[in-house]
């Protein structure tokens, strides 16, 4: 079953306005094992929007309009729909009688503009709305034509998913197959997008009923949605299960996450199930570092703090490295990351102690230490490891993907 | 002219993923006076892909397809838009030698689903493609199934904005009749939206011609965008800085920048204009203080470095805050954040000092002192400025405030 949203409004059309009703929607067709194939965004003129409903109906199964049915002289989508389908509109005179009480309930005369809301098309069933003045419509076609579901409702959200969840959702679970829907995400660190695809495409196009898709996550991050669908949950489940396990196979620990965890949250795990702490030292990663750390609530219990070393002094000040190893080899260096990791595992007496230091640019690159250049340093107290990398991209770019660096080094660490 | 903007990537039919790009490419097509009149989604599959390219080119005079470019089976849009044109497909080789060159670059071997990124539609032009590998394409179709311009650009968008800027936006101005149009963007730092309206709208209603939007930006900050059509640019700024002048007056030094910069990049500019020297301690915070400072190419001209001391004795140790000042006060009070701008400025010897403490959430919260509660204090050597602020929302959210909150308070300071 494959279903179509088309959202309805001049608005939705501006730079600042986005459909966000339709996400939900879709969470739940996907519940109902039914497909999203397409979404239309659709501006409130009468000629674009009755040539949306006809392509739609003529693509997809379910077809769900939502919003313009308001009582303005730009809200058409009542029309439209029935102009699309070749049906009348007629208008229920208890709806009016409704709304008229409606308004007299809150002490307003109600404007005649406000009747149009009572307009109905031939054969659809009325979906009360308790939270708006503008009911939805449920149609269903079965004629020569072909068979289609239609269901109009109430852009608002409030009203949508009230009107939706407790009037469409039953009405939708009677008439469609029994589906269920399982779906996994792995997150892989510091593999190329193309890399992961050419590695990961020989395991998942042998999975014709597992949807494969490869997602390019943040800098350093690639994600693979897997996703089911299957009469019993249990049976999606396996399916999935099986492809993630031959790809977890394939990639190795380069999975760093199998259920949709952020890397910032798994090496937070691994630190508290070794019952560990940390600290770190970052120059060119400028504080970007211990941000994605503490963004994870909880990590006070493992995150001692750290060091943002941008001035040389500061480096020795705060973290520790002695200013001869600064003098000698650069600030851009592995002795000057390994210095800082030291130091500050030091200083805040922590399990283990990270250093970042590099080039994050545009300006500053040199022939020997270009843009890009950056050095990692993990310090346990026992040995410390240093990794030269060099990245591309703007500035945000190299530093996102030093920062993914310099977790995934702790992760390893402590698998 | 209409244009229709198609969104292409199965992943942006699932309840999580949303098309953002499209909302900047409206904005610029808005600017050239093209109205978007339709938006599109579509996944990644081949007939349906085509058949919303053939709907988009019968009824809109520019096409512009995001997404689908990549190295692998899913990346779709060449072909399809190829075959909804009716026109062939050729692998272009300077463009896989340049992929090749560049894969070299970082010292890979290119693997060959790669060299599809260079199959090029007969008769488009080539956009290269500097942040990334898939080049897009334009093609201006003119024959007797009529005209349209065809735009192919990268989903990524880093990608997507600086090819569209620097490659089609020239390009579409020169097909297109003049009109110009000008614009600003107001930033308010520390008013809520609601609060900017009411005080803003007394003076934007009396400009009808002038088009106002009151955004929420980032927590803490709000944006007013200005908007206006003329013949002649003179007389569209000219109206566009009547209506900037009295909203200035309005909000006074609230209002933080006039042409788009952000609150790290004025706090910047200040501390640059007073030779000052900057650094920071932050705990709540956890480094996003740091990060928002040095995002700035160039920061580390005003910006020393600085300590995330999450834990209490880090705060003594690089802070220099006395532990009887903790034990006295507790961690989240003033006095520990006065502590801390002074202490900070001292060990790194700079013009200004910032503190920061408080309570980031979900957990760690008191009667006494509750979830959102902030302190930011700012040392200059003579006296010390101590703001207490309660902030609402989630962690993110209130670390944001908080951050914003100390670089307003620099801001404030300098200016």
């Amino acid at each position: 079953m494959k279903a179509e949203i088309i959202a309805i409004g001049s608005e939705l059309l501006t730079p600042n306005r986005q459909d966000t009703n339709s996400l939900w929607l879709t969470g739940k067709l996907n519940e109902l094992g039914v497909e999203v194939a397409f979404k239309t965004i659709v501006g409130d003129r009468r000629s674009d929007l009755v040539s949306a409903a006809r392509i739609a109906l003529s693509r997809t199964d379910i077809v769900i309009f939502v919003g313009g049915l308001g009582p303005t002289e730009d809200d058409l989508t009542r029309e439209c729909v029935a102009e699309a389908l070749g049906r009348g509109l007629k208008r229920d005179e208890h709806i009016v009688e409704w709304l008229r009480a409606r308004f007299a309930e809150r002490g307003w005369k109600m404007a005649e503009n406000n009747a149009k809301q009572g307009d109905i098309i031939d054969g659809a069933e009325v979906l009360p709305n308790k939270r708006g003045s503008a009911p939805g419509q449920f149609i269903q076609v079965d004629d020569a034509g072909g068979s289609a579901t239609i269901i109009l409702v109430p852009g608002p959200p409030a009203e949508m998913t009230s009107l939706f969840e407790e009037q469409c959702m039953e009405r939708l679970r009677i008439m469609l197959p029994r589906r269920h829907i399982a779906s996994r995400i792995l997150k892989i660190a510091m593999i190329g997008e193309s890399m992961v695809d050419k590695r990961a495409a020989p395991v998942y196009t042998q999975y014709k009923d597992v949807e494969t898709t490869i997602l390019a996550g943040t800098p350093g991050e690639v994600q693979i949605h897997l996703r089911s669908e299957a009469e019993w949950l249990d049976e999606a489940q396996k399916k999935v299960d099986a492809v993630a396990a031959e790809l977890e196979d394939e990639f190795e620990d380069s999975v760093f996450s199998t259920h949709g965890e952020t890397l910032e949250q798994i090496a937070g795990y691994y630190l508290q199930m070794r019952q560990a702490t940390l600290s770190v030292a970052e120059s060119c990663t400028g504080g970007m570092l211990a941000e994605r750390i503490t963004s994870v609530p909880g990590s006070s219990r493992y995150f001692v703090g750290g060091a943002v070393v941008y001035d040389n002094t500061l480096k020795s000040e705060l973290a520790g490295v002695p200013p001869a190893v600064i003098a000698e080899h650069g600030a851009v260096s592995s002795q000057v990351a390994v210095a800082l990791a030291e130091g500050i595992r030091q200083r805040s007496k922590s399990t283990l102690g990270v250093g970042v230091t590099g080039v994050a640019g545009p300006g500053g690159g040199t022939e020997e230490k270009p843009v890009g250049l950056v050095y990692v340093a993990l310090a346990d107290g026992n040995k410390t490891e240093v990794v030269e990398r060099k990245f591309f991209g703007d500035r945000d770019r190299i530093r996102h993907w030093a920062t993914q660096q310099a977790l995934d080094v702790v992760r390893r660490r402590l698998m």
